[in-house]
């Protein structure tokens, strides 16, 4: 019945442009440790909560684009692994793990809805719920599989490579006997990419002046497949290297999320010349898939044929400039927030 | 064995920006009624040509986009409805009607794989097969059914909706229990919209200056599909005023094969909001499907359940024109040339 402090990361200002720390700001209020009479919520204590660039647009007051936003003043939320303290909800007992959709707070009361699944296999790091096994992981598995439909011997760009999504659609690519070159923003990243990640090639984009001869000379046949994160230019310089019937699974534009004007991209009638699928999809769509995609990559991950990469920053005081520099590409990997100190 | 005349469009310049009359020539040359000893060519009488808007591709002299080009002096080549003068090729003999690729000239003398198919309905005009019979009725179909998997009551954009190809897609999407729109570039072309191919709205283009406004206008709800044939800006407004799921075939470009730099697509990011799929097309991937597609439309066009309108000039000399006017959008309907003077 205790009550106690219950830190969080709240919105101070709808974001316009590139989010700053400033946007955000640490509250300490308080929580009781007690679910209301005859309510069926659960009351979680949040583990480890995952930055994801489409918080951003939640950040904005009017975003347009058909989600709702985060409200002033009150926490950010997102995809997080949790510990249920008490449940009001028969599913779910004290002491399970879950994942789903909570706040950036220790302590959140919430409707048992806003989970979406409950945790089986443990001996993998917890932290994994918000990235390989969470929703980077589905998103990678059904972009790349169900988007993509890849064939044996395709030739595979990812762009934002080391991304929590990127790392993993390269290492997909690779399992299915694919050719794949990515691209980053740093050394470290193409390195970790070339030298840990698998893949054939990679390259740090912004050091290439010319992009379309970049993707020339890594793809001399041209590209059946191009995972699309970030947008504007380097979509454009893509397209005219697109192979007969490629595809285009459209998972993000992270290049363009800050911009008050995106870039125009002007190749799309390469669309037409070359008969490109272009599709944009959303992971909630495919979650119907999660048991399967567990099936498939808990075995890889135990067996070390998949690796993942996290960027873990200790504290919800640190939460704000781990979502700020997702978009300037501080994070090396997939960027979490553990909320209990370790 | 008669020596004849054989008059010819030929290209006479590389074209660059928009096709000028003067990019093309009028000669005269002369040709021998007669196949070779022992060929298997067919030698073919011209009689209809169709004037199409990839053909602006093949008169630049570096496309990039995988066509061949023409060749300079050499006459314009694109589909055509011709009669078999002699035949060398067993398949074909004198008097048939075929239509297939042919050159712009009275007289073609050519491989019989140029030949796409043999005409077997003659009561409806023969112009037809450049046109709702013909590459634009069967993209029409290929684009609008199966890559736009239309659904009754679903709400149907298509832009240069009165050419040869968007008048079909709106009379299909109509006969599929859809709602239509139709833009266009002219007070004529949206009368005829509204009043003769049973769009149920049009809007004229040119006199909208605010694209998203005219969308939100005719879809408060948003567009399902979305029949792709102009590009650019037309594109850009779209792209937000997409509903979920929304399809996009890409058809064509129109409005950007003139450029040098094309407009720039800002609004791409809402295919993933909205979980679109866009998709590049090319008729010759469908043709496995045309004589499933007489089955369906020679019926409605006998019954007058489908309407075609064609803008025909007579006379190989105003072949140059009618080609630059397609880019001007002079042509009310689908342009043809009728080869023999009527």
């Amino acid at each position: 019945m205790a009550e106690v402090r219950n830190k969080q990361v709240v919105l101070k200002n709808y974001v316009v442009g590139f989010p700053k720390e400033s946007d955000m700001d640490i509250v300490e209020g308080t929580i009781t440790l007690k679910i209301p009479e005859g309510s069926s919520d659960v009351l979680l204590k949040n583990l480890y909560l995952s930055c994801d660039p489409y918080m951003r647009f939640l950040m904005a007051k009017n975003t347009n684009v058909g989600f709702g936003n985060y409200t002033l003043n009150s926490p950010l939320a997102g995809n997080g692994v949790s510990q249920v303290v008490e449940s009001g909800h028969p599913d779910y007992k004290e002491g399970d793990l879950v994942w789903g959709f909570t706040n950036w707070e220790e302590y959140s009361l919430l409707s048992s809805a806003q989970i979406r699944f409950k945790i089986e296999h443990t001996d993998v790091p917890l932290s994994y719920y918000t990235g390989i096994l969470g929703m980077p992981g589905m998103t990678a598995y059904a972009g790349f599989f169900e988007l993509g439909s890849p064939i044996k011997g395709e030739k595979v760009f990812v762009s934002a490579a080391s991304g929590a999504v990127g790392q993993l659609v390269g290492q997909f690519a690779k399992l299915n006997g694919c050719y794949v070159v990515g691209s980053a923003g740093s050394k470290e990243k193409v390195d970790l990419l070339k030298n840990k990640l698998g893949f054939d090639e990679a390259f740090n984009y912004k050091e290439e002046p010319d992009l379309n001869a970049a993707l020339k000379r890594y793809f001399p046949e041209g590209i059946d497949i191009y995972f699309e994160n970030v947008g504007g230019k380097t979509l454009d310089a893509v397209l005219p290297n697109m192979r007969l019937h490629g595809r285009i699974p459209v998972c993000g534009m992270i290049s363009q999320y800050n911009l008050t004007q995106p870039e125009g991209v002007t190749n799309l009638a390469h669309l037409i010349f070359k008969r490109i699928k272009m599709e944009g999809f959303i992971v909630t769509d495919f979650y119907h898939l999660y048991p399967k995609f567990l099936e498939f990559v808990v075995p890889l991950i135990r067996e070390g044929k998949v690796v993942y990469v996290e960027d873990i920053v200790e504290g919800l005081e640190n939460g704000p400039a781990a979502m700020v520099g997702l978009f300037t590409g501080r994070n090396v990997g997939k960027q979490v927030i553990s909320v209990v100190c370790e």
